[in-house]
């Protein structure tokens, strides 16, 4: 098999699907199979272990939501990793663990890159993902043609665990500047104003963002539909933790963050999209 | 005279001066005489005070620092308005104010609107400043055509003082999302990454915003030279906290931002750009 895809989930299922609409063939598997069954559909073959859809396969994909799951998807297709394989883990996960990975499996002659992604569901399903690459230059000129298929602009960062730092740094930036929008957009309604046409007004200015063009009129709708978990945000930022307590430096954006996102999970909205953290600060900073 | 125009720092002057290249004739007034005598050499008359640049202008505009500046000014000019003369205010001041003083000089027959403005130094060069303006819709379409000499997107936002709340919503998510730029490059570089090539990275995706991308790259370089000041800054979110105190809010970011800025002035930066902010968070959050 060219290709297998491991993890098909919100992510990883429009990212398989990209693949096999280029004319790639796949085996897919996910630990919750039916996640993995639509693929079926679309061309994909399912397969009943992690083990079995790596199995000769040229390059295999892993989208996984932690860096434990990784971990575990290693350790059950390792024993039939054979020279010549690319692994290409697409999670977001810990640093760490991705450059002692590569680094066990160099050893197998495997090559193994950290291709993090940024630009949630819709990116996903728009190939328009930012691809921040860890690893090899060999095995990223390797990977880059499918990569191409999923992202717009792909960047090899460095060495091995080069794209999860990329990525972590991405995510502090995503967790302050959607507080930035939450709080402007809480500011000026609290103010008298017709939210949606702050969001007009300053929408292109020094204010803007992604986050404030993209989730703002989310946030005025109370469209907390998830395009990106607040669980996953949560995930993110303790690797965010872990990784700046590694180098010595405290960040207190990132500390207030990390609370206000435990308080959107607290108020019932881990499994919502990001922007729920509006609803949590307007419980939570409204005093009247 | 045409126009008036009072207050030409860093902002006044190549707004003034966008007025002068239209064709337009302008009387300017700076209370250090020294910053608005370039203008003269552009065409426009030296008024000897604020009254006097006033007296018959057609249109009166303000740009000066503070709440109680503006408050200066009206009181000098006040006993000389008459019916029929348009203020504009462009300055980033209370909206309390602004409503008070739009009441006032109704009483004379004299239209005031709040037009403050977004997009720095460059902006009001270029005339591409995001303007949010407050107050009655026909003195709003009396002021247009100036406007959309000074700026790109320029929106009514409603009664007098809804400019200004606006503005200050902006700077909300204006010191947030340079937070969010300064930690996310920060955490990069402890990282080993290049921070350069993070910002290429991440600088079209989820994190990315107008205060990555234009402050990142000043950042990196160290450049802190003022587009837009810090002490202006720490005014406009001591403005914020007023308001918003006002609507019952209390904002978690926004009260980290005004320490951060505090700390960023008493590190000797008040007077360097607010993308300084960089350089006081790796003072303070280095640990080791």
């Amino acid at each position: 098999m060219e290709i297998a895809w491991i993890g098909t989930g919100i992510m990883g299922a429009p990212m398989a699907r990209r693949l096999i609409r280029a004319g790639h063939r796949l085996r897919v598997f996910n630990r919750t199979p039916e996640k993995a069954r639509a693929l079926v559909n679309d061309g994909a073959v399912l397969a009943s272990d992690a083990a079995s859809a790596a199995n000769d396969a040229r390059t295999i994909f892993i989208m996984v939501p932690d860096t434990a799951d990784v971990e575990a998807v290693i350790g059950k297709i390792q024993p039939s990793l054979t020279r010549g394989q690319l692994v290409v883990d697409m999670s977001t996960v810990a640093p760490e663990f991705e450059r002692r990975t590569a680094e066990q499996l160099a050893q197998l002659g495997v090559d193994y890159l950290d291709a993090p992604v940024s630009g949630g569901e819709t990116g996903a399903i728009e190939g328009t993902l930012t691809i921040m690459v860890g690893g090899d230059e060999a095995a990223f000129n390797r990977a880059r043609p499918l990569l191409e298929l999923l992202g717009k602009r792909i960047t090899h960062m460095g060495a091995s665990g080069a794209g999860q730092t990329t990525k972590l740094a991405n995510q502090i930036a995503v967790a302050l500047t959607l507080e930035a929008a939450a709080e402007a957009l809480l500011f000026a309604s609290k103010g008298g104003l017709d939210p949606g046409r702050v969001l007009e007004a300053i929408g292109a200015g020094a204010a803007s963002s992604w986050q404030l063009n993209n989730l703002g009129p989310k946030i005025i709708a109370k469209d907390y539909r998830p395009g990106f978990f607040v669980k996953l945000i949560r995930k993110d930022l303790r690797l965010v933790t872990e990784a700046a307590n590694q180098h010595g430096i405290a960040l207190p954006g990132l500390n207030l963050m990390t609370s206000m996102f435990n308080a959107t999970a607290a108020l019932g909205h881990d499994l919502d999209g990001t922007q729920a953290l509006a609803e949590a600060l307007l419980k939570l900073a409204t005093v009247e």
